[in-house]
């Protein structure tokens, strides 16, 4: 079993076309001897994006705190906040945005990609 | 894209040797199409445990609120509470207990097992 504290946990910057005021944790993944899932905190600060993307795994999402809009494959905007939770297809496009004044929390869990390369 | 609002979705309370005073919401699992991962939210509440047991399956966990007691395959108990992850490997005995006042909340994440069936 093991047990770790966030604030132990070294936030990094991800860096990825069109991304934009976005911190990443990773909470539990390969390092922890996770072979099948990867579970990341991510904070939108204000005035962020997560990049317009699309890959071929999976999002599982549950929002910790504030207020941020998902923008679906469609385009259309979803205003989203704490309490809800997301599914999100492989190889559908999606982005994560923050226009509101407070920080925008959600852990993204999804298959642990390092396994297929 | 799939949104769903954590009180929309009903808790259920699990059954299973020696379990008591828990609660259980899927989050997101097979009916929203997630075929590797399913997300679970449980509330022990005070005075309430899991169920001291063993699985194939490993546990990936997130303390959302309030404290509890996770026991360890060798008995320890290792006292966790909101901002802490856990990893819990396959076939690793645990457990998680409320001795404590307030309800214990965590999310916990695991591969989804129906595909095995």
């Amino acid at each position: 079993m093991i047990i770790k504290s966030e604030e132990k946990i070294k936030p990094t910057i991800p860096e990825a076309p069109g991304i934009k005021d976005v911190t990443k944790k990773i909470l539990i993944g390969t390092e922890d001897g996770s072979h099948n899932i990867v579970m990341r905190r991510f904070v939108v600060n204000p005035g962020g994006n997560t990049p317009r993307h699309t890959h071929d795994f999976e999002h599982i999402v549950n929002i910790e705190k504030g207020e941020g809009i998902a923008v679906d494959d469609q385009g259309n905007r979803h205003k989203i906040s704490a309490g809800q939770s997301l599914y999100i297809k492989p190889n559908e496009k999606h982005q994560f945005t923050n226009p509101y004044s407070a920080p925008f929390q959600f852990l993204c869990i999804i298959p642990n990609i390092q396994k297929k390369g």
